[in-house]
């Protein structure tokens, strides 16, 4: 496997410049004219958003405008929204000087991929066989946002090492990928994801995992000094985790079935999260010295539970359930980010920014895991005869699907999920190495310098950063200096 | 009093030895292993949220999926969310070196506290009788934030002077007293009190100032140099202010009758609130030298109205009688600040971090007076016959009852509310003096140092940190030091 | 016309006292008072906030709470709430050293507007003609909120270099002359300006840049030094950002017809936005020379598309149309950062802080032209029969109005707004310039000392900033400055 990769890097010797002032409007502004153009030809409103709905009202008998789709999911699209743009973007401001790049790149990527993704997957969902267009209505904005969350996921293991080119680059192909994946796993494996542990966040994390491996820097420990947080980017990070964590009772809940299937979904992941939250301060406080608690472990293994949340939440997974897998979710994680995380990138030479391997590659795999069990053991006696079709949604050519077959369905889902993830990876990591995409060199990472107009003149740079301005251009190690400080 | 008190502060004197690697990961573990066996044992979901709701749609001839109380009540649940993790969590960073624990810890007994808080409310109001089991829903999930609520007041007396596992166990008996109080208040009194001026905000300030009368330090002064906030740590606390500002509304309405009830409770909370920022502005700039507004006073005193119209938000208040409130709230609140809060520390020895006596324990007693008489000025003129008894739930035995009896059990409940702030507090400080519970001893409180591993080299840090870590770990006062400026 | 401002300018010439202490408060009770006599005579709930609900209900044979328009309107109105509040407010951070102006006195003139806004757009749209009482429910909350904008976009134009005292009389004035206006465009015009492309955005932006030119600063070189950004302020900026634009489909949808109408806004304004931070991105990088992106166009020139679609993102303009109107929106946006702002402070004497010019006056112009277009080419086969009819409510003495007519309308309706905002731009201006309103001296500007208690010992604060205030009390530019760093 190293072989392959030290093979793949050796093939492609990029050349550091990492001017993007031609590559990056010229990718922006081609894309979204494609975009226009596929819209142009391809996207109308669906039934629910089209001026002709209060004939549609008629002609179905509905008898009020808040039967329409969006009274019930847009409080939750909205939520979902939230987590894509504030929730991802401020969880990767930590850094001391990416915070710019952490928030503004996951801003841009965000804001391309979820046009891109109504268009996969309309062709894939969505495509009214009448006209041959694909119609989008509140559900499908919400899907896009989702599809959106699973190349964030591979941004965060790219954090400060990739230009916004490599980016948008790295979106395009991870929206294709999941669209196709999706398709495979929801409509021809018939498997349940409605929060997407395993179409969203093992896609996801795998396939940023991959990139990383692929695009391993042997020399970043040359960015050491800004590989790490300040006391007031760790607070905004906060922000992030916060969002995060309050909405992904919407997340898993957003495209569930209406009624108690949303009902339910909410709750669990609500449950799941809490508990998350008790087992990461434990492990934590546990694992330093003197009991002290890690900010990393705060802000990231506390959201595991929602990730682990995504396939089951809307089963009848019980109350306790939700609070088990929160349990686990949280001692698996901050172990994670404690022992994993370092061996991954001594042995494996995986360098992950974020954390994503902890945050969504292992809680999404629990989470396919827990949804296949709890869908192989549904029985009538718990969801009753309706439930148990509605749910699991056994109708038409499935209706003699039983709950066993089903949860060999939902393994094999995460096979799916893995594949694309690893092989995608793999692809596009090899594609990103082509010496085009005005990647920063090794000391160059973590900088915001590289990408953006920084304020001139910062009134709480502290003389150590003048110092670099001025004189070598290099910071020195705190250690190497001494201020002159006299009692007046 | 004061001697009560003593005597309390003598009996035990704790050693101060601030390491919770054993304390804080035993609590944590154990108490939420205890909540997965008590969620075994007793919580299942409603009928609202369980996967026969299909079933039970036909038998209660419910047409539609949007008649289920999901949808009537998750917008304003995600609205309290908010307030509950973002809005008091980033309204207690405001100090300049305690934003971790008071947005982290904020986090971590919230969590805790609501899952116990579904327990706790769960035995005494959703107990279904057919098999012992409690049923949750979407309600119980704003119930259990908002008794979360009642804690995380309690927080803001005692910000920066105890331990994450102190905190767990005001939490524990916090939540078991509320739900105690809450019984007695809102079902044996039958007291309507929506928002919880009573019920939340006068319970939660009474416990946590009694508890900081008890646990009383002489010598905080020698915490002084950081028990203050910095430009940026100011600006983070106004993202608590807002969030709890602009959400209070729907914290008002969040459990109100479906329909006017809420519609009225988010209009009369938003009339108050706004009116209340006005005369907090006043007050706040009549009071100082040249007029100069203090962002204290900007974050807190602004939101009192919101305490103050819990009870009577969901009455006929008319909307000039929630201006009004709302004007009073700011005027009293400010003042609070400016008056009350530096002698109560000084002759009563309760010392208020976050000022929730201002904030929340005059305003929640308002709130209730207020209440108790617009309840006990209640008439069919202005309700109407069947508004009324929706209203003030004036049915099954308590169908006799006359807006003027109401309004005698109103002002009963404050007292109750009262009683259980207080007795509670005193019973929990006296347990929270206990030698074993690794509070910070007195000169370093405010101090994240002493909780989390803080980020090791800041690059914001002036000289004046430095000097502390490399020398004699004090920090000189400002006036001790001269920096060598030289014109080049 | 330069001939005008400066008559205007020379004739009061204020002499500068930034002293508050007496007019803030006194403006802050009188107008508090006033509101609450008016609203005392003059307010009511209406029928669907009234306890009367329940026998309405029967009356007008609706089945459910859930027809309540709280239902239908709740969330969005909250999530413009948050748009007033945190967006507006944070996205007015970005100044080093006016974060707390900023967010402070955004809060201030949005508390006080909104009361007065329910007032003037009561008497001019929810005059109970039976008893002359206005009646407000969740709808007039948010065109409170709206009408608020429109002072908020002027603040934009004169951060920091005015007082509050000053801000509260123009968001007096604003607000009555938003009232009339809209009045004029919505009612006596019958022009659809859901979004207020014109209504809200023209008439703001228009009103606040001639108030701006009218209190030209010859001088304001003078607070160069603080007319600008640091690290950490520009990522508070990016809260206000994203808020405003991820809930700006909430803004354009929130007083739409329910059903079609809302769920269409939705979709369009959330395509149109996407596209515009692409080619923000774009422009951004391609007119700096290394192609780094600047900060001021990501967090301003994004959302240009949400006003934009302000009139047409209910009508059926397509989603290829929503895009291709972010596309331009974004171009154009930033184009006027990189070349107008500076040039209309030259050559104009219009001095605008934020750039409101950029972000909301051409935008909001763009918009009503599309919106003008859009209506005049609306066709009964796209809209379908009823469609057309419920979309442009062509009812009542309207019912025979054309698409085409109705486009010429929409024309005038830009007319109107653009009048309204120079004319009482100019009427304000001259009040403003009054020698009685406090507002700080040219070398005073961008600082919150001057009308703020700052943290008295800043432990961020760089040696620079204390040499400041102990000796001259100017600040020397950081090449003037040389630090004494040793290597140890």
């Amino acid at each position: 496997m190293g072989n392959l990769a030290d093979c793949c890097r050796r093939f492609w010797c990029p050349m550091k410049n990492p001017n993007v002032r031609v590559s990056l409007p010229a990718v922006c502004f081609v894309w979204q004219i494609a975009m226009i153009i596929l819209f142009g030809l391809f996207v109308r409103y669906n039934e629910e958003a089209d001026a002709h709905w209060s004939m549609h009202m008629k002609e179905k008998n509905i008898s009020s405008n808040i039967e329409n789709d969006f009274y019930f999911r847009y409080p939750s699209f909205q939520d979902v929204h939230v987590m894509i743009f504030v929730g991802f973007g401020f969880l990767m401001t930590f850094l001391k000087r990416y915070s710019f790049g952490g928030v503004g790149f996951n801003f841009l990527i965000a804001a391309f991929g979820l046009q891109w993704a109504l268009l996969m997957q309309g062709w894939f969902h969505s495509l009214d066989p009448a006209d041959g267009a694909i119609k989008i209505g509140i559900e499908n904005l919400i899907n896009a946002d989702f599809c959106v969350a699973g190349c964030l996921i591979a941004y965060g293991a790219l954090l400060g090492k990739v230009s916004p080119v490599q980016l948008m680059v790295l979106t395009l192909f991870g929206i294709t990928l999941f669209a196709v994946e999706e398709h495979i796993i929801l409509e021809l494996l018939h498997v349940r994801d409605a929060g997407g542990s395993m179409v969203i966040h093992t896609f996801g994390a795998y396939y940023g995992l991959t990139i990383s491996w692929i695009l391993y820097r042997p020399k970043l420990k040359l960015s050491s000094s800004l590989h790490g947080s300040v006391y007031h980017s760790d607070v905004f990070a906060m922000i992030g985790t916060l969002f995060l964590w309050m909405f992904w009772p919407s997340f898993n809940s957003a495209i569930s079935d209406h009624g108690d299937g949303q009902h339910r979904a909410a709750i669990n992941t609500y449950l799941a999260l809490a508990a998350s939250v008790l087992t990461t301060f434990a492990v934590s406080s546990l694992s330093a010295k003197k009991g002290k608690l890690d900010m990393v472990h705060i802000q990231n293994a506390t959201l595991a539970a929602g990730v682990a949340m995504g396939t089951a939440a809307e089963f009848m997974i019980t109350t306790y359930g939700s609070l088990i897998i929160g349990f686990c979710c949280g001692i698996l994680s901050t172990f994670g980010y404690l022992v994993l995380t370092p061996r991954m990138e001594k042995y494996l030479k995986i360098q992950d920014t974020c954390g994503i391997h902890n945050l969504h590659a292992m809680p999404g795999l629990l989470g396919g895991v827990v949804g296949a069990i709890t869908a192989a053991l549904a029985s009538e006696s718990v969801y009753g005869h309706e439930g148990l079709i509605n749910t699991f949604d056994f109708k038409g050519k499935y209706a003699n699907r039983t709950p066993a077959t089903q949860g060999g369905y939902q393994a094999a889902g995460i096979c799916v999920a893995l594949v694309f993830g690893i092989v995608g990876g793999i692809v596009v990591g090899c594609i990103l190495r082509l010496p085009i995409w005005a990647d920063p060199s090794d000391d160059n990472c973590f900088d915001d310098e590289v990408y953006w107009e920084l304020p001139d003149e910062e009134e709480s740079l502290p003389p150590i950063l003048e110092y670099k301005n001025h004189t070598t251009g290099k910071i020195p190690e705190m250690s190497e200096i001494s201020y002159t400080v006299e009692q007046s």
